[in-house]
């Protein structure tokens, strides 16, 4: 598995990501789409850097990051999608590995990521307390009734006052 | 005090009043103000509604607020910003209780805002929980050492599931 920054060529493929890894509703694909756009303009130093993982030359999923406006050095990852045929095999976990070595080497000091606290997303959310994402909030029926947001953060290194 | 939409002919003032109000840094008023072009162009069906507040025919301040992306019926609250010159005359509270009368009437059901931990600004703070917002989380140091993010929310209605 390579990871490597977002190429042109990647779009259909990622888009197909999108749609099938069944995490995304409608809405979310297209600010996703818009955002992935974006980053295929702005690259590694635009305002929304995407990595890929590309394994033996087919890309499986892709990570979404970016510098948090009016901040020091927050960062906020915006979403990990994997395809539903690549999954269990560890791209998830190299994807967000890669953002955080990607973040900490642009001087970042935290991630913070918003996610949905649906039953469904128990396995996202558990996937990002095992990496050190710890619960920082959470805001009752966010999304739409019976689904909160939940805010997550992993800060990096302790910072001096 | 009148409670009115944004106008062109504001622009000015309220420029004036978010570097005199001494709560915003350079990077911020930076955002403000292309938030509140964006507000001038999009008026209050736009992404960022602006309601300024008008007492005696001079222009003291003005409320942002937006429907947030890829929810059904949350609202933020981006921030309040009050002149110096007409602190203590009520002017941030009618304009909050006007901003959840606005999202209100569009459906909404919650505002959600973000805002500093720093001791300078335990008033505003103090002004939202005043205002039945409840602190929903917190990441320490978001926007620099010693200075946390805040989440606060308020939700207008009970939501059948």
């Amino acid at each position: 598995m390579v990871i490597r920054p977002l190429a042109s060529s990647d779009r259909a493929d990622l888009h197909d990501a999108l749609v099938r890894c069944g995490a995304f509703s409608d809405e979310e694909e297209v600010v996703a789409l818009e955002v992935l756009d974006d980053g295929l303009k702005g690259g590694l130093e635009g305002d929304y850097p995407h990595l890929v993982a590309d394994v033996d030359g087919v890309v499986q999923g892709y990570v979404t990051v970016g510098k948090t406006p009016m901040t020091r050095s927050t960062w906020h990852l915006y979403w990990i999608c994997v395809h539903p045929r690549a999954q269990g095999l560890g791209v998830g976990r190299a994807l967000q590995a890669a953002a955080e070595a990607f973040v900490v080497a642009r001087g970042g000091e935290r991630l913070v990521l918003e996610t949905g606290g649906r039953p469904d997303y128990a396995r996202t959310r558990r996937f990002y307390a095992d990496a050190g994402y710890v619960e920082v909030g959470r805001v009752v029926d966010f999304y739409r009734p019976g689904d909160d947001c939940v805010y997550f953060c992993k800060a990096f290194c302790a910072v001096p006052g």
